[in-house]
């Protein structure tokens, strides 16, 4: 693994800046052979794409992918599919409003990386955050399509459980919902409050952080490794590499703290002539390897650090000064990390499927 | 990275099963000319030894390591200096009690990794946990002391902040006090009433989760990577890698979802000349790069999978049974779990000091 | 090292097929802070393009390079500059000449990669090499002018010293006299007799092998590293990963064979205060270590495989038969190799110089 | 791949230096379940092993292998076999020979790695060439004899083709005889010329260089990958990383320098309903990847620079002087070598073979 590249054996490098001409992400290690289409991508940017509703940044975006390598066309067979080699996704940049970026260049916005960029590389492209900014994330999203690809067996699905002070109530809820709101919001019963208390949020020029969870289904016993491979060490470090990530958790996570060890054992039964388990505190992973049973982690998403309120900085010379940042913000950057989050789950898998096929031969 | 490899130029390397004759890490990439010899590094084992209070496993180790290669004592400067080659660290093991394993071999501990590995595997060294056992962790102890030495400018310290349902009390947060009580707890105030509490799941044959808090002084702002080699994306792998091991978070954590950009934003002033934090929500990572602030991290550790609880499960013929685990356990395994803590995160800092030397000459 | 990526901590991602729309390559790990535009990158591009003599290609690409990210244009300091983030470099395919490729599709020709493509993938872009081109050779070298300006103070060049049968006579070396012939040749004595020799090849529809030799000045004692990161195994694994190379040589290579120990030795003296070698048989590389001498290396680069003579070969369906590959083709595919060795050289001792400054803070 | 780390998927990692307690690999990423223990093991190195004829070094030692872990005897199956886990092959060091090494530790020996190490580092270990001494190849041998196993259908062979000016004829090539003479020769008929020869060089206090072959048998088509993944680029790394190593080529090398496209195309034909070569210029290796004929490369090894011989050098204090190595010395490295090129051979291989199982399910 390198600065700019995720994965192990299925490996994707993502390029690009928010102002820059262009962002993508070079996938490498896809099996051959699998139908690939930018008609497969596509609508995984689509739920990610900017100015979908109030709630989300109103910079306008087509995010329209386009694949430059690692497909073929045989006029024999037809219908495009994996060669084997790179896929190189690409999405230009279309909205990159001119703009007077003499402030930001100037000042370091608290909360955002302006500060830690300067002092590592003594210079940054401060343009909408430059490398920085979530548009990288794009590129995620695309690559994570062709992950799904590789494991088409596995359901991966994610979903907005906290927003800010409101939880979903876990009895209600019902994947279908998510599709049927602006925050992905998998309990349909709480959208109404969540669409009041944000857009108070949005309207005082305020943010909110974020509970983001992430599900995947039909992850067979196997996949993962002990120490340095575990599976979910590799989701960890899958979500907290998206930006504004502050923590992870697997299964129960932090509450199992609190747990004794006789609450926290997933026993297993005879079911249907198969183990089976009573409970999935351990969200599916057992000794860094996965058990059979759905994968469960969830990301925090701290709020926006964008807002209209004034809050004290300094400048590049060193003078105490305020700073607010206008602009075209999401008032919960969460929301968006959604599809995200499911796209690095998803290349986090489809990388332990390879895994796992290299060193035992199944699957 | 590899399956038993952690890092990316400074590399570790463990190897070693719980009952097998020796378990330990090779240390790659260390910089050459820092004096290095056993004593440097015996007594951060010593704090993570078996057997020290009635609150840990009584397993008898005495956890002796030995340093076979990468270092060379000159006869003209005289005192051991490590030369860049790779450091090996071997612990042998020495109390793997004669014991009947065959219960374990044919039963899945529920919480353990023995249904995980039998899946993956094919066959698992059941005597001990083999691999999965926390044994492999002192290895990580004796790596992270090498971690240590090559940025002794930094200061890295460990505590337990919950055990169980009981938290200290921040604002009594006391360094010192860690090294007086058998929980590494930062608040000597609450040792009394957790020594009543564990002693009571202890005695119940019960067991309990805790968390942990680990936190670096003199990381100077420039450290990490943007995008894919995080320095929190780094330590989230590092302690998720941990056993046992189910949730980390940065600063605020998971508290995060709750606050407001306005609340979250680190303000930054002028103090004696040079930029200031007036808080440190962010955990000293901005973007994935120090901020010159502490860095803060917590994990949360499942209670122990072993205890004399009975608990449903089945054998690997796929019959119904129950079983209790025997044997010489950590009531609350999270209390040794401080100083692995530690030693990860000396290991993800130290390699993220060289990777910045080497994309910046900066250090 | 993945499939598609080269280097240690300098690592270039290269992506593109022959007849895609485009190829390039991302170029991750850059120090921050160096000038860097298109102009830096489009001479040694133009030095490897094809169509600049009878003697290489007629494909007529203008291998124009654009660099989409990792760059930024500060206005008050002005100039491009790199920020430290991936630089995406992109070459656009213009000249994918329509045409049919029912034949190569179903044969397989001797001494490409067809056979072995389609054993590995089941599959293959057969146009006009897919990703067994050596178009993917431009990315390398836009790549390599990058890693130049990493190490300003190396000096790396390369030449032609061997067409055929043909040898140059090392004792009139000339570095300039490579500019000035369509061969890298730098013995301006040979080049009258290597056009005529190469032409008769050439119209005979054949080809012919050769031996590139690559040269760094300027490189201090100390780069590379011992076992397993030697810089002699780098440039060999570098120089190797060129299609059509099947042998690599440093310092006095295989005639090493027939030489004694007392013959081998660079014997070492004090000269105006400073080491001096009295030879350098070794190639300026001992124990995997730069000895501050110039590094020495050469590769041989096979007969183009694309010939007007007929081969015996099969069809994918099993049945003989004879084949010829038509088209615009190189009759030494050597001469365009000089500048992708040379920047496969630069690529590998920027990465040395990085690794070399993370363990041990010099340069 | 670090700096003390080699292969892919399937990862060897040595420690240790020629006068330390132990040297060692750490094999990492080998499928669980094969039958493993020293047995299968120390017939490779006891090959390798000094002080068996008087053309090789006359130190003593054992070079007794020790699984210190990844590898686990199930009661019920009997028999060790592989875990999945790492596997740690240690061999202690028996013969540190007390002597004086000031001399060493002033002077730059010519032609060893001490002036490289001391540049780089500051300091070395002087005690029989520390991390740079040939010693370090007993643990790949031990290495290569695990991944021997992963791919028993492979049959890999080595032997000594060029013995300083003196090359063997082809046309006597006779495998078996490589076991019966002290030179791993495969012509017999030339065996009491070298005898001679070598006699009157080890004699003479001088030493000579040597060409190595190895021959994979077995080897499916498909293995290997395209670009930077490269069968022979793996091959020329692995063989270049071997001290004393200056050169590698694959199928017919540098010969094909002086080749037509016509000679060196390898025919294929149809020959029992499977796809024949007429030849095999190519070594088996066609665009990176394994055609299905043997794999043949080659390595040159220089002379052996511990000589009687007087050489003039510097002392690490900057003054002239001379020096001569006297001790137990190989006056042709070379013979060693064949057993660690075998051993390196079967680690790129058993990788390779890894790799494409993770990529295409194959295998």
């Amino acid at each position: 693994m390198s600065w700019n590249t995720f994965g192990r054996v299925l490996r994707m490098t993502t390029f690009g800046e928010s102002h820059g001409p262009a962002i993508g992400a070079v996938v490498d290690g896809c099996p051959p052979g699998i139908p690939l289409s930018e008609e497969d991508i596509q609508p995984y940017l689509d739920r990610r794409r900017p100015g979908q509703s109030r709630f989300v940044t109103q910079r306008r975006e087509p995010d329209h992918v386009r694949i430059l390598s690692g497909v073929f066309e045989d006029e024999h067979t037809g219908g495009k599919r994996t060669t084997g080699t790179p896929i190189m996704l690409m999405i230009e940049n279309v909205d990159q409003r001119s703009k007077d970026y003499s402030e930001i260049a100037r000042k370091y916005r608290p909360g955002h990386a302006d500060f830690t960029y300067q002092a590592k590389y003594g210079l940054r492209d401060y343009r909408g955050g430059g490398r920085a900014s979530a548009r990288e994330t794009a590129a995620r999203v695309a690559a994570g399509a062709v992950a799904r690809r590789i494991i088409p067996q596995v359901s991966i699905r994610g979903a907005l459980v906290q927003l800010g002070e409101k939880r979903i109530d876990r009895r209600r809820w019902r994947w279908e919902a998510v599709h049927d709101n602006p925050f992905f919001c998998p309990d349909p019963e709480v959208v109404a409050e969540w669409e009041e208390y944000l857009d108070a949020i949005r309207k005082d020029g305020n943010s909110i952080g974020a509970v983001v969870e992430v599900v995947a289904s039909g992850v067979p016993a196997g996949w993962g490794a002990p120490v340095y491979a575990k599976l979910d060490q590799d989701i960890a470090a899958a979500l907290m590499s998206i930006p504004a990530v502050k923590g992870v958790e697997i299964g129960d996570g932090f509450a199992m703290a609190a747990m004794t060890g006789e609450q926290a054992a997933d026993e297993i039964v005879m079911r249907n002539g198969k183990p089976h388990f009573l409970a999935n505190h351990s969200g599916g992973i057992l000794g860094g390897i996965s058990s059979g049973q759905d994968i469960v982690a969830r990301m925090v998403v701290k709020p926006t650090s964008s807002i209209l309120k004034p809050r004290r900085t300094i400048t590049t010379d060193g003078e105490e000064t305020d700073v607010i940042t206008r602009g075209r913000h999401d008032p919960c950057v969460g929301i968006r990390a959604v599809p995200v989050a499911e796209a690095m789950l998803a290349l986090v898998l489809a990388d332990h499927y390879l895994l796992h096929r290299a060193q035992t031969g199944q699957g």
